[in-house]
């Protein structure tokens, strides 16, 4: 049996087509231009295999609530042409076929619980630390969904002692998360882009002091099983010690679970599926929408 | 058909017999002293009426975890006894019946969530503000769970520009949610019970800013579809449109739902059930517990 999964980014729609143990079995890139010009792509590459189901990890938002009547549709968003595109109806319409969606971080979550980082649990938590911040989180099997999918990259934070006169980037509320912590933000703080400041430059201890801030809400609000830390500036590696170490800080033995003790190294840590989480995600959304 | 709830408190245990429509047929309040002194008031109390299932929502922190060997159990608890109690495995072994547990703030979001404030959702958080500030939430008719059930009354906030000397009173993290807007917060801080502070003492301005500040966080990581505030404190209903307005100062636009914008009066409420959000919820459970 073969699966069709897209991982739609605002440069790039990641298309592929895999069997239902994950395996890919061709993929294919496709420029983010107006939907008319790459949904066509898009839909070009699925006829060329006869899959059953379809699964979409998106950028967002995106609408999300079953009940609602547009469902599935991207709902505001600056990318030319997207706002208000309906995606999964499109898909659903031309392929005639289960299609399953939801958003890219969600995506990667489901990738890495069942195929990666989570693998043998029920639940974590997915955190991208790129261009933006943003996060999927699963609890005991469900991919948590409220009003609206979560938006966790904008929390609030206490400012850094030393980190009191940069403003934050954000648009809606300079200095949340997203604000001052993610890509782009350091490179407004620091005057140079993140992967050109130096291993043990000061930036750093700054950023895992934000990022355990948010892991500590996140344990205390949702208590995920595990924290997987994705995304370009993850790529820091000596930011994991530095937030597990400043997690244990703020969390002062309060949920006194080993997770957040003795076994922290294998409780926060970094993705196993790595640029390739989303894409293993809607597949397995895929296979799911063929139960439904 | 009769169905059993407890709720379980640390100065009182609440016991019922309802009916599968919720209606409380009976109740009896047993005062928490050590759990052989109490529990058999407990058993006494339910051996007078044929039940078919027992929900519980209790005091924690309760091991929810149904695949752990102690589930069901609480935790560490400073109250003299209670420390590793099998509250769940006695009452299953005393009634030999399905018993299904949850926290006292789940139970509340159940209640509230089927018979009150959050009829007709299929989601909510309920926040208790009163000794201490916890919180249980609901997503798609799934109770949130993970490493272990949410201690979100301990999340991190930025200090109020008029609030920076007070220390906090949370044993863990001084200054969290808990250690500055619970009950026992407002009257260290102010000198007199939280009740004894006329409605427009500036206390209630900060107060509205942490628990704004809260619920700016709940929202960007759970995504409600509608948030409940109960609990002592709330009874100070001068703080409903305060908290309101100020959390859409945080969110400044960003999620622009209704419910967050022209529907916020809607969205932000007081419980419905008052006192009963909790033993309702642990009558649903009891309900629950048989389609297991
Ligand atoms: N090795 C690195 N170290 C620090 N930052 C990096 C590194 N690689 C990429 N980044 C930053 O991550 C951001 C891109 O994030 P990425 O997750 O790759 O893509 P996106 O979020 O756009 O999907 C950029 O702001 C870039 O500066
Ligand atoms: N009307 C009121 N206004 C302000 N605070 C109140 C009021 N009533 C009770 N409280 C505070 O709420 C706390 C008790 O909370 P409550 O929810 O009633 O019980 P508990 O949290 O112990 O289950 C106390 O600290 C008390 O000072
Ligand atoms: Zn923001
Ligand atoms: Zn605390």
């Amino acid at each position: 049996m073969y699966l069709g999964a897209i991982e739609a980014g605002g440069t790039k729609f990641v298309c592929a087509v895999g069997d239902a143990s994950g395996k890919i079995l061709a993929t294919e890139r496709i420029a983010t231009e107006t939907p008319e010009i790459t949904m066509e792509k898009v839909i070009k590459f699925f006829m060329n295999f006869k899959i059953e189901a379809l699964g979409i990890a998106t950028f967002g938002p995106v609408d999300l609530d079953p009940e609602s009547g547009t469902y599935g549709t991207i709902t505001s968003t600056p990318k030319q042409g997207w706002a208000n595109y309906p995606l999964l109806k499109t898909m659903k319409k031309k392929l005639s076929l289960p299609v399953g969606i939801t958003t890219d971080v969600n995506g990667a979550a489901l990738g890495e619980l069942y195929r990666g980082a989570g693998k043998g649990l029920n639940g974590c938590l997915y955190l991208t630390v790129g261009t933006g911040i943003g996060g999927g989180a699963i609890s005991e099997g469900h991919v948590l969904q409220g009003m609206s999918h979560p938006e966790m990259g904008h929390i609030l934070l206490r400012r850094h002692p030393n980190d009191q006169e940069f403003e934050g980037i954000c648009p809606y509320h300079k200095d949340c998360l997203e604000g001052l912590a993610s890509g782009p933000a350091l490179q407004a703080r620091w005057g140079k882009p993140a992967r050109a400041l130096p291993s043990d430059h000061s930036a750093w201890e700054i950023e895992a002091d934000y990022l355990a801030q948010a892991l500590m809400q996140y344990v205390l609000i949702v208590s995920p099983k595990r924290i997987i830390l994705g995304g370009g500036v993850m790529k820091q590696a000596q930011l994991f010690p530095l937030i597990r170490e400043k997690l244990r800080l703020y969390l002062n033995n309060y949920v006194a679970f080993p997770e957040l003790n003795a076994d922290i190294d294998a409780y926060v840590v970094p993705p196993a599926l790595g640029d390739n989480a989303g894409i293993t995600g809607a597949l397995i959304l895929a296979k799911q929408s063929l139960v439904k």
